[in-house]
């Protein structure tokens, strides 16, 4: 921690746990850097984040042309079904929240607008404006690891959902879950450049951040294949088989990603199935890493969301440092009902952590100062909505179910016509907000593709793009079983548009179909 | 960018550039993680950020002490001067801002409070809800290099600024200007793993996210010292001197950070020394990372804040991709007369950089999807003020120049207590935020701190804290000249509090030398 450098001209300086500099006489000769990939970090440049990419750069250049020339294009809107991102479609953040985020961004309303919102809106503004003293509201740098009274509000909605305590201790509020899994990432992947061979479990199909993050890692992504043909369901076999398949590589598997409910994959695990995934990773010293950020988004009744850490106090595992399990989960504010992707607000907690391991996470989390105070904000709002007797419980749960309704019928219109299409299957979604249907294409079409260097869902989901106006990613931006071709989309669009973009899709497929037969 | 995986079972796994892995028939023996330092990543574990470490999680327990026993201390509350924080000291946001993102975080104050509202502010938000199209507002993701509407608005600043023009294709909003270092830090630092060496030259003493980025990138950190007799002057010939020590050493200088004005020094630059400095890093192809968040905390007269931008256009640097000059500049919406330090907004400016950089950087950011939305327009709002003929300029010109001639009042003060006090000398700050003077400590005190393992600067920091309550960071943290001492502290609490935190500090340090004479 602390640095102690040399007196310039001594000889010798030292800096931190770096390298040691000799002064020398000679001068470095003059170079002129071109800037190629070369000068770049060659994990950057291998790094692969598909949710973003040239698909979602051609759609902005087409959102440009509409725009500048509407009328030009076969289709008047762009329809960006490939994020998680409900507010860019039209979907209404839940007014509670706003309303308290705006009191406190301007506290005067406190006062002068109180009247135009409801009173517990007011004592929550109240509240937050406390927590944040004694700097004068959220214009302040507060804890790196959260503001105190929001990271209570987390472990009283943890403590809510599961019936196991959790201590505030343990939890992380970060920017989206994202930054949460990043730093993560950071903390446990350890350097080749000492001579390590770290690698992560990720299913396969996966969603991106988790290669991304490898990849920036330079840690080996050791995947295992969720099973599309039983509703993607994880294996535990396959776990054991690929962590034996890495072993014989010298690869040292660290941690599992599991994500529950699914991305892109949709399904929501049994929860026999999620223990035989927690003895397996206390058995092996794995770090179990739970992407738990659509546990709202369940669309199947009989089989509601549990979280990886109910299942492993049920167990008998206990939040100790000498836990054999050791748990991180994951949660946002980005996804179930709010959908407040924006606000860049979420939070991990950590069990079976001992505190030298918080304490790295807190010291790594520290040098970018926090996380920002209305994304913590807004994940206090999120565990701990309006509920019981408060006046604003009755139409906060009203915005509620209509927005969960609404997303559980759109994802039923939305699988009726994927399944309905030729030579595509697809999986019902449990939760979530995607589905990820399967593609026979025709062989003449894979053989273009193939010519064109791209691969074949690659192709359908620009030539999808330049027909229909609708974005979507293709399966090889998620991984998936080799020679098969899927696609993931949300199902997004408000309900007014569904039937169009159902239309729309079908029309183009029947037609791509047809022209390749 | 495209991933594709074998089948399971077909023996060859293979994911994106990761490792290629073989199946075999043996299972892994089970094995207890007991998760020690060796588990984790070396560099998180090496990495250091000293503004926030051990002094201040003692002031944050001194702080619940004073909560549940007041009166048990000799103080009454803790004086955090230990980080650029102005709101948690006291200062208030500029309303215009604050009033403009309240009607953005809850659309329907656009009609029922325009009332309490300035007009100006009320189209202001509206013109950010239309920019935010065709999203409900500001709760969907962005563009992953920021909204564009505050990207040309940052443009549009930087040629008024500057009086050259800007492109917003060279203009990435972030979470605050530390996460934009970071960005750049792991683009441009190339991994050891692939046998590269890199280096980045960073003034000493240095805002330790240098440091701390610098271990985490696995680079390593060339000092160049600041010349504290000459007010903290950066002599080139140090910079050539150093790129030599380090050429010998096997180490390939990527970049150069300089802070103007400085961090914790509080000098600003002359235009001939920033000149001589920009013609170094295009000499030598090194990119220079301009740190300009203190930009608007200009203190003396006759040196006014002149961008490296600036100087290079005037030199005749154009910004073309084969520019021999690579520059990076980063402003910040937490420093200034704003300190919105908890909104996380900020910005970077590439410069001379083929669009093959900007690709690469904003695939990195799109990892993490985009920045929080409220800091993206809180930046929009730094450099897009109300002005001229505008409604709220005149009110927002007062609190602006109030809250500018309060700081430099109080930078005076803190200037004249800190010179007053015996064995200490300071260089008068110019700019920013901070005075970094430096300690002549009694030879009975060093040797007492050394015998507990300590920097003398950091047992002088802590005695200050348990005997005054003000919160300032050692030296040791920063870097500086081997066997001198100092501590940054800022001079942000209120005006009403000078007197008394200059007194305390005064008593403090007779007693200390008194005790140790």
């Amino acid at each position: 921690m602390i640095i102690r450098v040399q007196k310039l001209g001594q000889g010798l300086c030292k800096m931190n746990h770096n390298r040691v500099f000799r002064r020398a006489i000679s001068y470095s000769r003059p170079q002129f850097m071109a800037m190629t990939e070369s000068d770049l970090n060659h994990n950057v440049i291998n790094a692969s984040y598909a949710v973003r990419g040239p698909i979602l750069d051609r759609a902005n250049e087409l959102q440009e042309q509409l725009d500048s020339r509407p009328g030009s294009l076969p289709f008047n809107k762009i329809v960006p079904c490939n994020i998680g991102n409900p507010q860019a479609l039209g979907q209404q953040p839940m007014s509670f929240n706003r309303e308290v985020l705006a009191m406190v961004m301007c506290p005067s309303l406190i006062e002068t607008a109180a009247s135009n919102f409801a009173p517990d809106a007011v004592a929550r503004a109240k509240k937050y404006m406390e927590a944040l003293k004694p700097a004068t509201g959220c214009g302040a740098y507060t804890n790196s690891q959260g503001i105190a009274a929001v990271r209570e509000e987390v472990c009283d909605f943890i403590e809510r959902r599961d019936g196991y305590e959790a201590s505030s201790s343990n939890v992380f509020i970060t920017d989206g879950a994202s930054m949460g899994v990043k730093l993560l990432m950071q903390t446990f992947m350890r350097s080749p450049s000492v001579g390590h061979r770290d690698g992560i479990l990720c299913p396969i199909p996966q969603y991106p951040l988790y290669s991304a993050l490898t990849t920036l890692s330079e840690a080996s992504l050791v995947p295992y294949y969720l099973d599309e043909d039983n509703g993607w369901g994880l294996d535990v076999d396959a776990l054991v088989s690929q962590l034996d398949v890495a072993a014989k590589d010298g690869i040292s598997v660290r941690g599992l990603v599991v994500i529950n409910p699914g991305n892109p994959t949709g399904q929501t695990l049994a929860e026999d199935n999620m223990a035989a995934v927690v003895q397996f990773c206390a058995d092996r010293g794995i770090v179990l890493m739970a992407d738990e950020v659509y546990q709202e988004n369940i669309w199947r009744a009989d089989r509601p969301f549990v979280s990886f850490k109910k299942v492993a106090r049920d167990m008998g595992f206990e939040d100790k440092e000498d836990s054999p399990l050791k748990l991180v989960s994951f949660h946002s504010v980005s996804k179930g009902f709010m959908g407040e992707c924006g606000m860049r607000g979420g939070y991990f907690e950590l069990f079976g952590m001992p505190p030298m391991v918080s304490a790295q996470i807190y010291k790594l989390a520290s040098i970018c100062l926090c996380s920002n105070t209305i994304g913590q904000l807004m994940t206090g709002l999120m565990v701990n909505p309006p509920r019981g007797d408060d006046v604003s419980a009755k139409a906060y749960e009203e915005e509620r179910s209509a927005t969960l309704a609404s997303l559980k019928l759109r994802s039923k219109q939305l699988h009726s016509t994927l399944v309905a299409l030729e030579g595509v299957t697809c999986n019902a979604s449990d939760g979530s907000m995607y589905a990820f249907p399967k593609l026979s294409l025709p062989t003449a079409f894979c053989a273009e593709a193939e010519a064109a260097g791209v691969a074949p869902d690659f192709l359908y989901c620009m030539r999808l793009l330049e027909a229909t106006g609708i974005v979507v990613v293709p399966g090889s931006g998620f991984g998936q079983v080799d020679g098969s071709w899927h696609f993931r989309t949300t199902f997004l669009p408000p309900e007014s548009d569904m039937a169009e973009v159902g239309d729309r899709l079908t029309t183009f497929h029947s037609a791509l179909m047809d022209s390749y037969r």
